[in-house]
């Protein structure tokens, strides 16, 4: 047999083997669909439980990875991501367990009203259905979205990158553990057992109808591969080109603090920001002492002329800084003309992630809360808040830029549907 | 020039018109985003007085319009759908009327809620972005899917069926009269200029990311092409397989009163019930009366053998009767051996559209709410309710069955998205 023969009949084994988790999954969530909120609890204490227990395995998996990784001469910032620890594990075991202590969204009732004829009508929550996962180096993501999926009543495929799929993996069997130890179907959360990249477009294609929504976690252009080629809907944000715009009158103490918040706290994250927007009528006063404030802890400063007037340590920002996702101790800054001007800039350069604005003026923030059309706009705040966990919503699956069913982070309620129910009494329509 | 170049630039040119007519939308939704409620409530009202004075012009292009369909052999349920009438013209121009008197979706605030460290969430409605819509015969969808799309801040691009354009332009006059008045952009409300059926590509298409959405109007034929061809979502369901069950105990009353209305007050609408489910139990005594009954009003009925017992003019039915959409006075009949078997029923046929149990057993109706996985539950009530009028939305645009973003009837709060407004007093993140 040629080789050529044989690839062939691998990639239909592999398309089969795709197929064929999709209508477990199918099974499975209609499963999970009818389990009530203690069995899905007890199933999450379970896998919190085997997490903790299996730190050592879960802990051996994950070096077997990083050497691999190194092997292959992986980046430095991408080994940190895929880096497990003790506490790390800890974290990982603490997030399934505040997601178990959540109220159950399914069967919420999210509206109701009567009408005049004697309806009662009430809209309440259903899971999604089934929810494919598509992540690189985190392997916390195992967890998290395994345990949001179940959560939510949907069952999930989780497709890790070849760099993490060993502690991918070691995660997984705790998961597995904790749904046969509730009786729950093992293909609730399944992990698809093969690195071959063409797994990921058969997910894309949405298994034969068998998923309803895929969740990209990764960098730009797995983002954006799955954005292209997905033919089922998908929650996810491209870039977090997130912007703080400081619009007089602004307390000084205030945009300092925000401002070297925003940026540096963790420059990694979608939500660090990555321009600083500053009226005129503030450059003299507040530049000179947040550029300072910056420069002090480490971060490189590009900017328009003005900015370059007002600290002589300021690189000169060329046009593809603004609109440029860092994820560095780097921010562009530029000098406005007010509100309009500011919010002009947002939505030519931005990507509808989240900005705040700094300013005592209430009516301006009114403004720009009503003109900018990001997902999370903050008011004196900083935009590191962009983050399920600080919303209140326990967990995050990711931040989601697209209007379509779920914006801003992606937490449980994002991850349900919902039906109507009517009760009559006897009631036809004339 | 061979026919072939020729047809190669005739498709470039309206692949390049599609795809202006997308552009020209996406800045029209930007103003729109801004209008406020009294500026689209004006635009509404100017647009229901047109088509009131302009009923004699609208009438006119729908004669031209039936008079080439009835040319072309176009069956019967086909032109009593495109046809219109004075009273018809009337129900659009107050149906215009109504939406404008809907509170405005946008800026609604749909959730809100306080954080330990002081920061004040709210959740609030924002435009969807610009909607296509594709129908068929019926040129109310017109000013109805103009209308609605307006007070919830989008942009429309309509394309209407080659046999209802004619009629469907007359209408578009008058939205783009009432666009004119309150100072509106044109390309608010867009119509396709050609019945060329490659524009229905180009939209499923999305029009390079122009078209966030798409709901198609009409028969089975174009939801699914829709459906299966669309890179955008769709809002839509293919079809309405509705089910009345009856669950003893059930007043046999009521219970003939609903199936009669749910069956027969309009057989061509997608919340006609196609299919009635029995329990074992009921069939002595409330089959007969309720299959006299529906004979009684002309309806055909195609049973199972107890069926068939019970009454001797029953058709036998076939298994391809059962999760057929009959759209006429044809109803499949089924005896069941309880709720769990109505429910497996209907899930095996059914298209989670809408579906009835009529019970006085609270426990039964409570059961079937949880199980059955369909956007419209009613318990005692007719499946013909499921209408965004009757749940008190105003209008609907269609009813979806899909599970994402909108599910039950489209109205203007499900052609809304969201975003997030944070509050702050200088909160950083530790």
């Amino acid at each position: 047999m040629s080789v050529e023969a044989r690839q062939t009949i691998r990639s239909g084994d592999l398309a089969d083997t795709m197929l064929a988790m999709g209508r477990r999954a199918r099974a499975a969530a209609r499963v999970l669909a009818r389990a009530d909120a203690r069995t899905k609890d007890g199933a999450l204490a379970a896998m919190a439980a085997a997490i903790r227990r299996d730190a050592p395995a879960i802990l051996a998996a994950n070096t077997r990875d990083l050497e691999a990784a190194q092997a292959r001469g992986t980046a430095g910032s991408f080994l940190d991501r895929l880096k497990l620890d003790p506490s790390r594990i800890e974290a990982m075991a603490k997030g399934v367990e505040e997601i178990a202590a959540l109220p159950d969204p399914v069967g919420t009732v999210i509206a109701e009203w009567d009408r005049p004829n004697g309806l009662h009508i009430e809209r309440v929550r259903t899971p999604l259905g089934v929810i494919g996962v598509i992540f690189e180096s985190r392997p916390n993501v195992t967890a998290d979205a395994g345990a949001l999926c179940l959560k939510a009543g949907n069952a999930v495929i989780l497709r890790p990158g070849s760099e993490s799929a060993g502690s991918a993996r070691a995660i997984h069997a705790c998961l597995a553990e904790g749904l046969a130890a509730a009786g729950l179907p093992a293909d609730a959360i399944q992990i698809v057992p093969t690195t071959d990249r063409a797994a990921v477009g058969a997910m894309l294609g949405g298994l034969d109808g068998a998923i309803d929504v895929i969740v990209p976690r990764g960098g730009r252009s797995l983002v954006e591969r799955v954005q292209g080629e997905a033919r089922v809907p998908v929650f996810a944000h491209l870039e977090g080109i997130c912007h703080v715009y400081l619009h007089a009158p602004a307390n000084l103490d205030m945009a300092r603090r925000i401002v070297v918040n925003a940026k540096m706290r963790r420059t990694g994250i979608c939500g660090a920001a990555e321009t600083l927007l500053v009226d005129r009528a503030l450059a003299a006063t507040h530049l000179p002492p947040i550029l300072a404030d910056l420069i002090a802890v480490g971060c490189e400063v590009r900017g328009d002329a003005e900015t370059q007037a007002a600290d002589p340590r300021v690189v000169a920002a060329g046009e593809a800084d603004y609109g440029k996702e860092f994820l560095d101790a780097i921010i562009a800054v530029k000098v406005v003309d007010g509100l309009e001007a500011a919010i002009e800039h947002i939505e030519r350069y931005g990507s509808s992630h989240t900005e705040a604005i700094v300013t005592d003026d209430q009516a301006a923030a009114d403004r720009f809360f009503a003109l900018v059309d990001s997902a999370i706009l903050l008011h004196n705040a900083s935009t590191q808040f962009a983050d399920g966990g600080e919303f209140g919503m326990g967990a995050e699956i990711g931040i989601a830029t697209g209007r379509m069913h779920a914006r801003g982070p992606v937490g449980v309620e994002q991850l349900t549907s919902f039906k109507y129910r009517v009760r009559g009494s006897g009631q036809t329509r004339p």
